[in-house]
């Protein structure tokens, strides 16, 4: 798999076994780059701007890209041993746009997030654009990818995990959300929101207010607002 | 100006007198946008989507376009008579990336917010993409373009409001600020953050926690998480 962009790039350089090839602009101006890869045992190949367009297949590569080994994912029963607290886990329903994948991972890693559980069939996955959205976070945060959602979320009730989700439907204001549990927290997606088997699994659900004329906000914007006020409960200042 | 999508296209429609031309793409499987051109006394082309991905320079335009006037936009002194309540507006001190601009738009709208001040020389504009991403809040959202964001926070405060910066250092947490009041929030540039003459005029500046190994939250986020903290505190549950 390619990989691309300097903050995906300061992520991998610490893990130099996944890395396979790496691929740098002729001429980058960027000495972080360059002094980076004199540490490196891995072969490196100094290509054009053409070249590297063709290797990334696009040209936000920012001039760098690596041809790297798949990330690693973990079934659920790994990554609820990777809990460091209370438990706090997202679960993706439907989130197709590879940009909304990764900034999500991108806010879990800040917000402190256990984990993060993508569906195989409907939601986007680990792609090179996903992982560049990340601005690296998709080698920090720990991610399954399940078949069944639904099935999943009843494993982790069973496991004393309360299921949260995010609808606009009988929800409740998200502030009044009970969130110093053991918590997964699902994101539907932005056009159709949860799927009716993952919200039957839900305990309850949280909306946020509107305040405008627009009748959405953002799935990834959604998805921080609701994680920061959940640090906010389990971290009071 | 050529504007496209379906959402920016749910906006405009309400705003005749702003259409010059729609282009709509021939077989597209979308009964409203149809049922909404009939209406319509401008004039529209169907074309195919060859054309269409020609007129709207991207292929992200959903079958959708239209040729529209400039969308209007104000005075500090116009934006300041536009505030419902105790007065919330957002400055953007060097987002260069339209869609963050779009996203922050969009987010604007949804935590009611008053207007956005734009800077000509360092920040994007209400381009195209910037429109997209938007959702069509770039037509609910009052925006002012300054050329001298300083002079005209300056200004601001003479009138009363309090300037808070987003910021990591000297900062206190996002939690601790006081919103109930006049306000206006900047928000920096991901990259370079704010710029140290806007930085003099903030009152106070604001961070957020980052509990993970990734240093930043993507700018539209966390104007978004520090606007929700806003609305909560004067709007509380």
């Amino acid at each position: 798999m390619i990989v691309y962009g300097k903050n995906v790039w300061s992520q991998i350089q610490n893990d130099e076994q996944s890395i396979e090839n790496v691929y740098v602009l002729q001429g980058l101006k960027d000495h972080r780059v360059w002094n980076s890869l004199k540490e490196l045992s891995c072969p490196v190949k100094v290509v054009s701007k053409k070249e590297l367009d063709a290797i990334a297949k696009c040209e936000h590569h920012q001039g760098i890209a690596a041809r790297v080994k798949e990330i690693p994912t973990y079934s659920i029963e790994e990554l609820l041993k990777k809990k460091k607290g209370t438990g706090l886990y997202v679960a993706l329903d439907g989130i197709q746009d590879p940009h909304n994948v990764g900034a999500i991972l991108r806010t879990c890693d800040c917000a402190g997030v256990d984990g993060v559980i993508l569906c195989k069939h409907n939601s986007a996955g680990l792609t090179p654009a996903a992982i560049k959205a990340s601005t690296g976070a998709a080698y920090t945060i720990p991610v399954s990818i399940v078949t069944n959602l639904s099935q999943t979320l009843k494993k982790m009730k069973e496991e004393g995990y309360w299921i949260v989700g995010s609808d606009m439907d009988h929800a409740r204001d998200y502030r009044k959300g009970i969130y110093d549990v053991p918590l997964v927290l699902v994101i539907g997606s932005e056009g159709k929101g949860m799927s009716p088997v993952v919200k039957k699994q839900c305990d309850y659900m949280v909306c946020l207010p509107m305040a405008g004329t627009i009748t959405s906000l953002n799935a990834s914007v959604a998805c921080a607002i609701l994680l920061y006020e959940i640090y906010g409960q389990r971290n009071p200042v």
